[in-house]
């Protein structure tokens, strides 16, 4: 099956926002092994509409639209289809009931252009929107499936993995065969590295090993399809273990899962506690813990120490510390560390201390050279990276592996931070 | 002038990426009051490239192109153009010497397929890529404009400001129009009161505003047409000069300056030093703050006092304080800012406490809740605001208003955060 993506509204071709929508729905369509060879964004306007709808049916399989449900006058997707392809539109009673009852759970007044919102191609299957107005729904013209979505994003996601995602699956099942697949998340494996050490898993039928670069990580998307979803399921969970057998540590999550939240939802469940000592990342690190809802239970606090004396005063790095070893030093890390454990009372810190650019490096100490320190209970160590990255992705890959050190030192794993980034000797 | 903009990768069909450059050649564009109409991408395949060349030809008169100039197989963009329209491709001398130069100076070899980038259509003009192997090129088709320019965005940024966009403005000017734009950055008013204040000032023949919302900000787009540049240069500064009577403290900044560059700036030139003191932006304001370079100069360092015991450790903040008025109050904030303060020797603090959520509400103090607190020499104070945003946008607009009120303080204005934000009693 061949798709086109096909978004619609004035403000995306003002250049007034990004358009994340087109990325999102292709990725998800890859993971039916469905490929999209067209993206395209149209004005609400009602010529270049139906132009791009009639194209857009001579050419692909599979349509998803997104954008122009709502109820004002610019919002006309689901009317230009129906008159692109000649059909009438017809009000769907349960889906003007959905909405009037929206509008009263929220006490708000319900105007006559809401009403709009509850009308749909003759023929046409009408897709539930649980958290707004707008339903969605699906057209079938000519052998070509097109599925009218929000343009918001929170709905639009929910709409397509809950509504469309099954009803493409399900056709696909049809036709023999079902997928499934994953998206796993590693740090730590440059991606070459990762396609060598694992190009062999996914050399059986039926099996594909994707790779993907998303900065700091890379991440990896096993497909398997089968003749049922049973078969689909099994292979899928097979290639999952063989996956986790070689790399298991380097994979830190699964689907949405984040770092922060990972290494939270640890914490928590372990009931340990965590403070941060920042200089180069400037509390970047606290922000990525506390961005967390529920952070408050395991996050106590930190210190952004950005000058020596704040080291001194705050953490208890002592003066003869910085004066042999330099601020950028493994053992001012360790000392931050200790620090921000010691004054904070918590069973772990951690602590960044680095040059992250452009500006500040010298011959010995280059820019892009970090420390990480470490200090827990039973011990206290720093390491040594060399990131070849600009300022922001210097610091977001140094509390990266700042929070890998600790949910790697949960799961009881080898201390290792990513040993390709280390500082060449 | 009707434009389309068309990108061209197999990468943005399988949605790795976000495709950014669509917007922000869209945004360009407008610049010079050209209207997008279509955003088109297809994948590295000639058949789909000719296609869209096409159809583009046929319905616009300015068409950007970005992507598919690298050196690799996969790269066609130039040859299919060619093609497309039944011209030879022709190699040019000056672009090949420059790409040779180029291997040259980073000592890297060169490979035959690098030489097929100083091929370009016959009769194409070249336009040159200073910071890329890629040169982009101009070509003229039946009254349409192919402009083909870099994927890379850093490369694509510098080609569309140097080279077409002076090209395309040439081209208005000699059908009598002469067009100039700015961006101007407004934190503190709901986008509906700046259009009310504001809307009066460009009814003027050749003046237009624009406004969009770009979170926590909104941004201002006056634009001044004219005979001539002087005409046009002179129009935008009266239209410029009247903005500012009106809202001057609003405005932080132009085009791409941010909040924490404009008030890094300020405390740099007024030899000033600041500390931060957060709790429920848990890092982010010092990330910041840190995130500009050379802010060593004048950020001391924060700290991230997330629970009570911090907050009296670290910041001083009397236990008292806490028992009677809580964490999330005036008088908690502005402790938390004097404490700062005095703890890093700072000539400014800031402090943040408040309720991102969604958790952590109560009817007393709802989710939402944020006390901003400041302390200098002179004087300790608090605002309260109610911001109904969810965690994440939650902790950004309470940076931001507290680098806003920085900023105020610095220029002499008046002390006033955003009052549109501030929680109504």
């Amino acid at each position: 099956m061949k798709a086109e993506v096909l978004t619609i509204g004035d403000e995306l071709l003002r250049g007034e926002i990004v358009d994340s929508n087109k990325s999102f729905l292709s990725d998800r369509l890859l993971q039916l092994d469905i490929e999209t060879r067209f993206h395209s964004s149209v004005l609400d306007d009602p010529d270049d509409m139906t132009d791009a709808f009639r194209r857009a049916a001579g050419r692909v399989d599979v349509v998803l639209v997104s954008g122009g449900l709502g109820p004002t006058r610019d919002d006309l997707t689901v009317e230009v289809l129906a008159s692109s392809f000649g059909r009438k539109l017809v009000r769907d009673e349960a889906s003007l009931r959905g909405i009037e009852a929206f509008f009263e759970r929220f006490g708000r007044a319900m105007t006559p252009n809401n009403a709009k919102q509850a009308d749909f191609p003759e023929g046409a299957e009408i897709l539930p929107n649980p958290i707004g107005t707008a339903p969605g729904c699906m057209m079938e013209e000519d052998g070509t499936l097109f599925f009218c979505m929000p343009g918001v994003p929170r709905e639009l996601h929910r709409m397509m993995d809950e509504q469309v995602l099954p009803r493409l699956a399900a056709r696909a099942g049809k036709q023999g065969r079902v997928v499934r697949a994953k998206l796993l998340r590693t740090f730590g494996m440059g991606e070459s590295t990762l396609d060598d050490e694992l190009a062999d898993l996914a050399r059986e039928e039926g099996l594909t090993l994707g790779f993907r670069t998303a900065f700091p990580d890379n991440y990896l998307r096993p497909v398997a399809h089968g003749a049922t979803a049973e078969e689909a399921d099994a292979r899928l969970a097979g290639l999952c273990e063989a996956i986790h057998a070689r790399i298991g540590p380097l994979i830190y999550g699964e689907d949405d899962e984040t770092m922060e939240q990972v290494t939270g939802q640890l914490l928590a469940q372990q009931r340990r506690t965590i403070a941060v000592a920042e200089s180069c990342t400037g509390g970047q690190l606290g922000a990525r813990i506390t961005s967390v809802s529920g952070s408050s239970a395991y996050f106590l606090g930190g210190v952004v120490a950005y000058s020596n004396e704040a080291k001194q005063a705050l953490l208890d790095v002592p003066a003869a510390l910085l004066e042999e070893h330099g601020a950028v030093s493994g053992p001012v890390a360790v000392a931050m560390a200790e620090g921000a454990r010691g004054r904070f009372g918590a069973d772990f810190a951690v602590a960044t201390t680095g040059i992250s650019g452009p500006e500040g490096g010298s011959d010995e100490k280059p820019v892009g050279l970090v420390y990480v320190g470490f200090a827990s209970a039973e011990a206290s160590e720093a390491q040594e990276f060399l990131f070849p990255f600009d300022r922001e992705r210097h610091r977001t890959v140094t509390t990266q592996v700042a929070l890998d050190w600790v949910r790697r030192t949960l799961l009881g794993e080898e201390r290792v931070a990513p040993r390709y980034l280390r500082r060449p000797r």
